[in-house]
């Protein structure tokens, strides 16, 4: 017992349940996109709570301003840089509800949202909510050419959402020029896009994003859940100030007095305080880390997406077989490919993730999940 | 320089905003809903949020539960009574992200909700955010017969959005025979009841609440931003079980991992020490002695919505004349009656407020409201 099992003892006797994670039947869960409780900043937040309510605690505690706390979203504007301002944010409930919040005030029912295939598979939940069509781009397609056909196929107001940077589930990065061309078509066709940017700070290099490119037409969504801890539930949108001043002045945002204020005051002494770039810094590298570790012994021929170099997951492909199947056969947890798709896909893709279990668990995994592909267990192989 | 005058000028040379609070031109401000600086429990909640991070740090940092924390939604069930269960609960962003997220699970576009006249502003902002059309039922008329007569007027679906307990704008409370004559209106005429219980635990006395009376008919809204802090913006949802799971079920929750786990636990931890009945019976007793001081002066003539004895606010007539401008001439700033009011409304009526002013201010600013009301400024007395 070590890693998540240590934790989950905590909770397995607990009269209550208070936590998403359910452990999976295999001795080795690759399916979650969830932070090893043992990386979650815990002492630094310790620390910033208690600045914050010892130093400022009315302040925290009062309904605070409907775009959000004005120390967190200037010293986030610093740290994206590239020209970004404090008046082009807004404060959000975690990236989940910066989409929702973004769909609310651009989009009518009815309207068309592309997704690459395949795409994270519960931001088509809050679009479906919407009640917007999502429409799947061809898996496997180069992204710009697939939105201009999409686009001029379907005709009425469109938008893309795609994660450009370690995307869920591929862990693909779309290099600068595919972010130039895809803002380039979006253009031409009238297409918004909603970019989820929420991996974007874990890798070595942070490209421009769309948005940088294009702050006109892009609005990027960002969330604070893999850079410090997902139980915060906070996150941004990024948008012209135009935008972000009707964002803000939405109901829901006007009558609550903004969102989160006090857990944004707690973000917002971690930044000030040069907190926030140490975590960022140690959950990057060791994320990156374990996804070295996780595919170390995985050929590029079973990386259709390419091999992630950071973020929380990678894109698997077996030659042939059910690969969740096989997998499970030698006590392996994988997400279904069909899980991040509106359209079928074959069941030998899947997606496994490096955030979750500790490096020695996931060199075993490895070796197991290298066993699957090389065909020795059921027939996966290449 | 005292009272709420001290802690702004906290503020006053800061370089970012936070907080919502903008101080009006007059000496005595009367318009705010927010709660005096001094009476947050920021003490409490430094225990609090130490505890949960020493021993439960990573529990409350993970993606919790879509329909929120258990251990505080069993909490909050023991504590309402009255038969709730913690599967009616879904922890939510405040009352505010309650009202919108049932709205976006039970209504449609262009559906009718009726509101009582004068009402909370900020709900028709919500409400008209979902695109559903607002019909303000006859100020002062009698709830029942009204509802019964704008159902059926209208035809369609139709739900009534009431504050019943210390209301804002009114301070008006129902009484148990008009909350049972509301449900049964309501059930004759197939009207969903969305309830705003924000106010409820203030009072000596806690009367059901209309969700108690008919829980498959009225969805109950709370929130912690009265009885604990604003900043919290923590709330919850009280409905049927089956309700409760598809709210749970939409794409925003499951994706975000509930609403705030990290504060929900500290809530939690408030309510399982007792310290959650403390700060509820001490804030209740502070508001209900302010509410005795600003009103002590104040003839039952002014008061048409009756004399409240607890909550924030109170519901001033004057005789003739333009309340808000009289008021203004003796240095009072009240919220004017149109602000709550979707038809004309004379501007003899206005909203004053007990919980943001100490003591002393609200004792002088009564003496000054029964001057005006009096007819000893512009024209205002009985």
């Amino acid at each position: 017992v070590d890693g998540i099992d240590l934790f989950l003892d905590e909770v397995a006797g607990a009269e209550h349940r208070d936590i998403q994670f359910v452990p999976k039947a295999e001795r080795y869960d690759l399916t979650w996109g969830h932070p090893d409780p043992t990386l979650l900043p815990v002492d630094e937040l310790r620390v910033a709570a208690d600045a914050v309510l010892s130093h400022r605690g009315w302040q925290a505690l009062s309904y605070g301003t409907s775009e959000g706390a004005g120390r967190l979203r200037h010293a986030l504007a610093e740290r994206l840089g590239r020209g970004t301002t404090a008046d082009e944010l807004v404060v959000t409930h975690g990236s989940s509800g910066a989409l929702d919040l973004v769909l609310g005030l651009v989009s009518e029912p009815g309207d068309v949202v592309l997704v690459e295939q395949p795409t994270y598979f519960l931001a088509l939940r809050i679009i479906a909510d919407r009640r917007l069509r999502i429409v799947g781009l061809p898996p496997g397609a180069h992204l710009a050419p697939a939105v201009a056909e999409a686009a001029t196929a379907h005709g009425g107001r469109t938008f893309l959402y795609v994660i450009p940077t370690h995307a869920n589930p591929t862990g693909r990065t779309l290099g600068l020029d595919e972010r130039r061309a895809l803002v380039a078509t979006a253009a031409e066709h009238d297409v918004t896009i909603v970019e989820d940017e929420v991996y974007a700070e874990l890798g070595t290099e942070v490209l421009p994003s769309l948005a940088d490119l294009d702050p006109e037409r892009v609005v990027r969504l960002g969330s604070f859940s893999k850079t410090i801890a997902p139980g915060l539930r906070l996150g941004y949108v990024r948008t012209t100030a135009e935008r972000a001043a009707a964002l803000a002045g939405c109901g829901v945002l006007d009558s609550g007095g903004g969102i989160n204020p006090f857990v944004a005051g707690i973000v917002a002494d971690l930044m000030e305080t040069g907190a926030y770039g140490r975590i960022v810094d140690r959950l990057g590298a060791t994320y990156r880390e374990r996804m070295a570790v996780l595919l170390g012994t995985i050929d590029d021929a079973h990386l259709p997406a390419g091999r992630p170099t950071a973020g929380f997951f990678a894109w698997i492909r077996a030659a042939q077989g059910d690969l969740v199947a096989a997998a499970a056969d030698v006590g392996l947890a994988v997400a279904p490919a069909s899980s991040f798709c509106v359209d079928r896909i074959a069941p030998t893709h899947a997606r496994v993730s490096c955030s979750l279990l500790g490096p020695a668990d996931l060199a075993e995994a490895s070796a197991r999940l290298a066993s699957v592909l090389a065909g020795r267990g059921r027939t996966c192989g290449v």
